[in-house]
């Protein structure tokens, strides 16, 4: 029966005659689809025809064993129903569909291919948890699913545009209940079957963020242009181009309606018009990195090595950003000396203006203040980025500035301190050694530049370093950055919450706390569920504290107190459903003025490379439905060696479990 | 504040004289809610009379440290409120919330007491989240929730009956988010509010299902009767009894409207009309075992000791039934074998008749068929308990039995053999030691007796060990039991979810394990949230399975092979919101004719003490919606050497994960 359908069609991946180029394709590293899978029960069946590869005899086929292992995909029969209503053909299924499965782990098939034809998948399901369960090395499972049910379309006599959009609907969800009850293996891919029509686009955009490992394209579905060759549609064109983009293969279906290779040309030309890297300093600098996960640094705790200053330092971007709003600052701190001295020989208004005064000059000499340098504290100057973007921002206003370099990190200070002693000879540069929070320094700085920011923002305890440095501000003295604001969007990605789930590196139980971290990571296999909102926001200098009675509180040392702990409860409507897997995290930083950085995607400083987004997951995927409200609180809690986050989320009654609870799994040391 | 509540009012538990009867009290050991937590912060603002515990001062009070760790309930500032909308007032009432939680750790109270005002109590929760992460040995937590919400209720000012159950419902939704924001931890409980007005019976039922310490009565609920003693409505009073059935406290409080000794008399009447446990063999047998779980018997692969073998063969009902039953069958069989006779004489009417009749006389001699003995196989045959109602059947028929006594356990073939002969001399009986599935017996029974059932049917193996025996039968012969059927129901109970969680007893991965496998209990605090549904049915003996060509299938023995795998989905609407924990699980049995034995709740065999239900919890508690409905899919599994259960459950589209796949948590050896 499946080799009458293959002499009629073909099915072929992107590497289109196996006969010819079989050994070039395998060389060019293309899989094939194996139909059927040649199974005892059809030799039995069908005699000696049925030994059968993809429509040519094994003797044609000369495969090693490793091509075997690695480059074909088994097909289950697709008549199985072990699912169906009536538990005789169900049981007998059932032992047909172990049988070929036991038949494709002999073979060794690196992936099996099996198709979803309707909502009810619990057993076959449960089956192939079970081969999860029993096997050692299990093939990687890819679910056929078509893009649009025509069961439902044909249903839809009427224009509704309801149900036609649930006609696309419905074949998702089949997969992704299907994906769910196989507890989002990162094993369990999808294919999808394209339709000739396509889904609103932000139906097809939901399957971006699942785990597409080939698309197949029914030869159909192809139009002759003009001069006789098969070419998609612009809208089909895109979208395959956006799977292709994703590492999606390409399957050509159906029946032989044009040679194969022009087939081939067409598919390769889409291959083609994918966005070079070298375009993009992000996605060429990404490039490898896609939906990897790591830990957060801890540049407070640890001191970072010479490696990551190296990446950072690279950033063509971040410190451009800097040196401008340094170079605003110093122009803003000009004209205000000038005017302040202007201001100087007319008498005081108030006594507090007097006094404020008399304390900016604190622990100066101060005869001639404007001629005196400005004093920029570079504080975690690391191997000194930000004193050259200070230098800069002085030769640039022809401002005097005196450079202070404030470093923990002993080796850095060591290369600072060369840079200071020869590079920037006969500039007014000191170079500290020291942890900011714990130096006291004179003159107090008039600017104060820092760069301690993570990819949530705060994530890095920049709030803790620049408050616990407030003593060496002067009382009207800047902070670049000045503010800071963390960002999140609620996320579908099946692929990154698998990913957490199976980084576990230690004890049994690190698996839960797997999912009640942070994951700095390149987001790609995922789909947003609705837009990126902000969340914390900080400011330098901070507001101090104020007790019962509207005092301002003050620590042991006389600073103002400042509280950095942090609560907010943000919701959003959902658009069409989903499920939930957790948030991306991101943020975005006014250093001074107008000048900003981001990661927030809408306004992301184009080609800015220093940061990844974070990607916060949820111990339990959340089922989302089109209309449901996603409320999500978080706490920035801070005891007095640590800081940490604490999460939880609520979709109509049902909650999440308060991840991260008195930072067991995850925290930030002071 | 709280001092002058105090004088006005009162607020003892069931004990009511503190200053007189306190030692009393104590030795009777209740337990006293002191109010307010005698707090630093309030001595500060009261000086020494902030120094008060529950309206006596310190120095009246003589408690040993023992007491104090034992006998005082905390209660926590009522006005507290770390869910504020305010940052500023959430900030500094968590902080004194946080003061009062260490202080109450530093006196080492044994309870806690938070009073929930509200539906948001995110914070709250956290705080004591984090409470318990960090404290060695935290107070239980016992969290004060009005039976009514009154400001639904005013709200509602029309007649309107579903706004009034929403009054009803509001706070048991607090309580239920709240208690699972707290992961359904054992050391939260529930202290209700009684409300003057009484919830509908179902939603009053549901508290049933919750962990209720203690409730609150008001004083303004008593009335007085003819006497002018203070009494409760019928209502109230059936309500606070079934409280107090369930082990709840009582704490009176309010206005003093008539003396305090009365209000005591009249509880200590409430408390005195619990039913007697010795007028219910199961509620005395069962004593103790309230919601303890126990790991299912697994009596094949291994040999039950002495003790259980006393336990069951105490059951003052099952064996009665086995008596009944097989004298029935006795009965039957002695009848069948008369009419036999008589036909004997005419000829046969076909091959068929003639081939079964020449079976069933398989090895035996058969002159004479009316006055051979029947055969009677007890397969398991234990102790003995069997073999005597066998006998005793006969005894009541006058039918001559020939007694075969298939046991494998060698210390019960030991006690058979000597009561066969001792006790049985002069009777037939055989002791024959061996695994039912393995021995070849001659003659072949006319009816073979076994009691295999665990408490959830067939979980014992029942069906694979008389499927395996059934080459001992003859082909007409009769299984008592003839069929028996597995039942569940959708339950609520937080208490059995937590127990199961924390009964870890191996290596850490194991409390995954413990949410993945069934527990024998006798389940006191839960709450049935749907009616209880037939399973899965077995018959003995069972149907042969066929094959492809619908011919029977038989096994290298020339037995017909039957599949005991079974797979059912079951459907129930829920009637109003819950939070789902798992199932209830029960069989009952039908051993021959009408005679039945069943543990399922609606048709429990009077007296039966033999099986207590079992729990099979789902690893994520579900919350439900009235109107939704539960589906719930169970496998029983088989391979060669186990049977396993596997299931899932889909609420909405919501579905939890598939439990003991492949048998990984849980099974049950062949």
């Amino acid at each position: 029966m499946s080799q009458q359908e293959m002499s009629c069609g073909l099915e072929y991946t992107i590497a289109p005659d196996l006969q010819g180029c079989l050994t070039e394709a395998f060389h060019a590293n293309y899989s094939f689809i194996v139909t059927p899978v040649v199974h005892p029960r059809f030799r039995r069946h069908h005699g000696a025809d049925g030994n059968r590869v993809a429509g040519f005899t094994r003797s044609d086929m000369i495969l090693s064993p490793q091509d075997w292992t690695s480059r074909l995909v088994g097909r289950l029969s697709h008549y199985l129903n072990v699912d169906s209503p009536c538990a005789e053909v169900r049981q007998r299924q059932e032992d047909c569909l172990n049988e070929e499965l036991s038949y494709c782990k002999g073979l060794g098939l690196p992936a099996i291919m099996i198709a979803l034809q309707g909502k009810d998948n619990h057993n076959l399901a449960r089956i192939l948890l079970s081969y999860f369960e029993s096997s050692h090395h299990p093939s990687v499972i890819w679910t056929q699913v078509p893009m649009q049910c025509s069961r439902t379309r044909r249903q839809a006599n009427t224009e509704d545009q309801d149900e036609d959009e649930d006609s696309f609907n419905e074949p998702w969800s089949w997969w992704s209940k299907f994906h769910q009850r196989l507890q989002w293996d990162k094993r369990i891919g999808v294919i999808l079957e394209m339709s000739a029509d396509l889904p609103p686009h932000e139906i097809f955009q939901r399957w971006l963020g699942e785990p597409v490992k080939a698309v197949i394209v029914p030869t159909s579905i192809f139009q002759n242009n003009k001069k006789g060759y098969p070419v998609l549609s612009r809208a089909h064109q895109q979208a395959l181009t956006s799977l292709v983009q994703r590492d999606a293969q390409v399957v050509v279906r159906g029946a032989r309606r044009a040679t194969v290779e022009h087939y081939l040309q067409y598919l390769q030309r889409v291959w083609a018009r994918r966005p070079n890297p070298n375009d993009d300093p992000m996605m060429s600098y990404a490039r490898g990195w896609e939906d990897y996960l790591q830990t957060p640094l801890q540049p407070l705790a640890d001191n970072l090595d010479t490696h990551t200053y190296n990446v950072f330092e690279k950033d063509p971007i971040k410190y451009d950003q800097y040196q401008k709003a340094i170079t605003q600052a110093l122009t803003d701190l000009k004209r205000k000396r000038e005017g302040d001295s202007a201001v100087e020989q007319s008498p005081p208004k108030d006594i507090s203006a007097v006094m404020e005064r008399l304390q900016i000059g604190q622990g100066d000499q101060k005869p001639e203040e404007k001629d005196k340098p400005i004093t920029v504290m570079v504080l975690g100057a690391g191997r000194g980025p930000l004193v050259r973007a200070t230098l800069n921002a002085a030769d640039i206003t022809g401002v005097k500035v005196k450079v202070i370099a404030v470093e923990k990190n002993p080796c850095a200070v060591v290369v600072l301190a060369a840079q200071a002693r020869e590079v920037w000879r006969g500039r007014d540069v000191a170079v500290v050694a020291g942890d900011m929070r714990h130096l006291k320094l004179s003159p107090k700085a008039d600017i104060i530049v820092s760069e301690l920011l993570g990819s949530w923002g705060d994530n890095e305890l920049s709030p803790e370093c620049l408050d616990g440095a407030a003593g060496l501000l002067k009382s009207d003295g800047v902070s670049i950055p000045c503010c800071y604001t963390s960002y999140v969007a609620p996320i579908s990605s099946a692929r990154l919450w698998a990913a957490a789930r199976v980084a576990a590196v230690g004890p049994a139980n690190q698996k839960e706390k797997n999912h009640e971290t942070l994951w700095v990571v390149y987001m790609q296999n995922k789909h947003d569920i609705a837009e990126t909102k902000p969340l914390f926001t900080f400011d330098h200098p901070a507001k101090p504290v104020r007790d019962y009675e509207g005092q301002e509180v003050t620590d042991h040392q006389g600073l103002p107190k400042t509280d950095n702990r942090r609560q907010a409860t943000i919701t959003w409507t959902v658009e069409q459903d989903n499920v939930m897997h957790g948030f991306g995290g991101y943020f975005d930083c006014t250093l001074y003025g107008g000048e900003m950085i981001s990661i927030v995607p809408a306004t992301h400083s184009v080609g800015m490379i220093s940061w990844f987004p974070v990607f916060i997951p949820i111990k339990t995927p959340i089922r989302v439905t089109k209309g449901e409200t996603i409320s999500a609180t978080f706490w920035r809690c801070v005891d007095s060696h640590r800081v940490w986050y604490e999460w939880l989320v609520e979709v109509g009654g049902r909650c999440t479990d308060l991840h991260n609870c008195n930072g067991k799994s995850s925290e930030m040391l002071l």
